[in-house]
């Protein structure tokens, strides 16, 4: 997708992967090769101009790596904060960004020490490698202690309070490399399983204050970071307050809607970010809603029959709780994207 | 363009070309060679399902050679239609679809009698490969005839009435596989020197009674050649009434403001149609200015500094006369896109 919105700007692009498969490969070219290859990381950084990441796992030491030779944007720094999670916590804390109460827990001694202090119901969440739900695990009561150490006790944890929020919303911010911060409106996000399923935006019921609240808080990380493209914080709300839950440092799956729903995509405002461009208004175009396809493909003929449908494959192969490709409906009233959001759940069986 | 549309829709695309410099190398397979090159031809088919072209000056005898192998959509009988002026015009006049008078020519006695017949002034155009103003001239007195005639006598000609139009306007049609057929709203086009400038969206002063006429020619000629795939008619507007003036079987440049302008873009439709999937919502988003970037290109940082810009460039080495990218306004009001555009005007040095 960044590619898509970067050709029209007259962009060259080159892409990096540790698999072949990678769909980037049918619209750019791809350097295959381990995070480790230096070999082929020299390769790849022949004649580019800067390099950008889309997945916050790729290990910091490649990044720096990198960063010898190019602009790496945004900075290694931002990729190793938002990769750990009780480095991020800290982070957040460290600028007065509330967060779920968190303790390190490094033994099953700590993690009983954790508990005592915080109480039940908490979750227990691995520092590293969590996305989509994955490792982590609910601890509600004494019975379930035992279970979520054994599950997770290979790696460093977190014990964090389980906050009963009343819903999930992020923040899409752009930094230019001027230093010049815009924000588009709050989404919205709708998880099952762990796996992001719908976004809203902008946000049904978004305050001012809500909006001027997150506005503030990503200011902070951008700044603290130096940070240049696109930044995303997802937060829980409670009552009127947010809470930071984690931050990616990239372009974000709630962010998509923004292909068709805002001025500007959050595609091309990153890319404008990171090569020095003017960034491009965040607007939004009426109300959108976006909907992940998630493990397996409805009928393309009968997706694409329901009016104010756009479709965006990834082409990857089907797996189980994989995100295939979404759709976002765009309307110019909230009650006319509500009626074809309904019709779209039902073609594709999201109640 | 018909990639960045067709990509999200998990198609893939190989494109052919004559110039290895071709723009679609950087998103796609490229395979060169000549349109009687038999060999790379039938490598360039290898595992295709379907065959699309965006330029209306490919040989015929390709298009029909490499339709024994694959579909060719549009059929290369549209190609073959339009690619004569003569033929164009008759094709029209048998529709019953009002145009400028015209005349064959075949020598410089021939042109004599034609203009005895149809009277100061008129235009002499080649039938062939004209475009964007080139391979016609006006004829206003008696010195202008020998002029043109010994600038165009090379090639087989017809000499057309002058029409002192009010305004150019053109339609966008799409015809699905199944028959279906949408239209999108009629574009006002602003020419200079024969090359299109600007495209207002929806064309201003519109009236039901003007796209109505225009649908129905358009119907006429997607019908009578069992038509697959977006098709361009510019009319010429005087009074009340349209003139054709010619077809273009493809997506086509007064169409690129929806590709941020309507619902669904015609290159995204173009795909629909010939891949035989249901065709998107013609609506249009707001109202939408277009305009084409021509044989140099203005400061990108400036264009895009300015709000609501949003660029495509080609790619394309620069040269006098030749399009390398276009601009697409989009307000929700038509003051807001007016006022816009005459900003970039400025910018543009397009007065």
């Amino acid at each position: 997708m960044l590619a898509l919105a970067g050709y029209p700007l007259g962009f060259q692009f080159r892409f990096y992967d540790i698999s072949a498969e990678a769909p980037a490969g049918d619209l750019a070219d791809l350097v295959v090769g381990s995070y480790e290859d230096q070999r082929a990381l020299s390769r790849f950084v022949e004649g580019l101009d800067c390099i950008t990441y889309e997945f916050e796992n790729v290990p910091v030491g490649c990044a720096r790596f990198l960063s010898k030779y190019l602009p790496v944007l945004p900075s290694p720094k931002a990729l190793e904060v938002s990769q750990d999670r009780f480095t991020e916590k800290n982070f957040f804390r460290n600028l007065r960004i509330p967060t779920p109460d968190f303790i390190e827990v490094r033994s099953r001694v700590a993690l009983g020490r954790a508990l005592n202090q915080m109480g039940f119901p908490a979750v227990l969440k691995t520092r590293r490698l969590g996305y989509d739900g994955k490792g982590q695990l609910v601890i509600k009561k004494n019975a379930d202690i035992e279970k979520a150490w054994q599950a997770l006790k290979t790696q460093p944890q977190i014990l964090e309070q389980f906050i009963n929020f009343d819903r999930e919303l992020s923040i899409l911010s752009v930094r230019g490399r001027d230093g010049k911060i815009i924000f588009y409106p709050l989404v919205e996000n709708q998880h099952r399983d762990g796996i992001l399923r719908l976004s809203l935006a902008p946000a049904p019921r978004l305050t001012i204050e809500l909006q001027k609240q997150a506005e503030a808080y990503a200011t902070r990380v951008l700044e603290a970071l130096e940070y240049v493209g696109v930044l995303t914080i997802e937060f829980f709300q409670v009552n009127e307050k947010l809470f930071a839950n984690e931050m990616a440092p990239r372009v974000h799956n709630s962010g998509h809607w923004t292909i068709e729903g805002a001025e500007t995509s959050q595609f091309e405002n990153h890319l404008r970010a990171i090569a020095g461009l003017p960034l491009g208004s965040t607007q939004p175009r009426g109300y959108s809603a976006m909907v992940n396809l998630i493990g397996t493909l409805p009928s393309i003929k009968n997706m694409l029959a329901l009016p104010g449908t756009h479709l965006h494959l990834y082409n990857k192969a089907l797996r189980a709780g994989r995100k295939l490709g979404h759709i976002t409906i765009c309307a110019e009233r909230r009650k006319e994207r509500d009626a074809q959001l309904a019709e779209l759940k039902t073609q594709i069986n999201l109640s």
